[in-house]
């Protein structure tokens, strides 16, 4: 298992460090959806406690997973309630559908 | 290993209720998303079968994962096709960012 | 641990032939999201390089898993970049809300 998926819940205004950060360190896939959430984050506000937060999921080689997910918690910090969370999730395999190959190691 | 990811896949009609129960499980945070499906939950007076479902993505620690899963199997049961699932998914590790902390045990 | 998630990244114009394979492999149930996506897939006429993918997820036994993974690669194969990947992702346990079951088996 030489895989894994870094999922992150950023703020909106966190997205585009994250993802020139991303760029840099040269991630080669990124997916990003829209969320409603609420915890930690909770917008008073609203009767419905519920704030738009940004889903980015990466799909990477486990040996570089630590690097990425701090340098995500880096540049998505401002210290402010609701920044969110960085999580690493084991991953079985990959698959590359353009070379119809099975990633065996950290790259396919 | 301390933490895990418990994902439902609930009728809109039972999100309501189930923000309740993990509210009152004192849950600190929730995702949702609007998700297309198809299954057991098919929609058969739509051309393409798909029915809108709601998915709930929670990061919790181990050891609570078993009583919000059946906690949300309770809340979430009609008993009629198309109820869902609740699936727990490990996860290696959880990175909290505006504390810029790695969770090293079932909080952070 | 006898289940894991499918999650595949495919293109729009692939869905429908995904959906069709996963139909004739009798996949109970299919879930399927939006996703805004860059990397190999980056679409350079815009700005921001981002395009639209599409997520589409299953639970499903383990002993299918392989199949089902070919499956979909064979089928959203193009052969030009952007046809994205197949992931293959380790599930703990699955409850289905419906029956209040906790699926000990393959099924449930």
């Amino acid at each position: 298992m030489n895989f894994v998926k870094i999922v992150s819940i950023i703020r909106p205004e966190a997205l585009e460090k994250v993802e020139m950060a991303l760029k840099s360190m040269n991630v080669p896939g990124v997916s990003i959806t829209n969320i409603q959430g609420y915890g930690e984050y909770a917008n008073f506000f609203r009767h419905d406690r519920m704030v738009q937060h940004i889903q980015v999921e990466i799909f990477i080689g486990k040996r570089q997973a630590t690097e990425i997910a701090e340098k995500i918690m880096e540049v998505a910090h401002s210290g402010i309630e609701g920044d969110g969370i960085v999580a690493i999730i084991p991953v079985e395999s990959v698959y590359h559908i353009r070379t119809r190959q099975k990633c065996g190691d950290e790259v396919c």
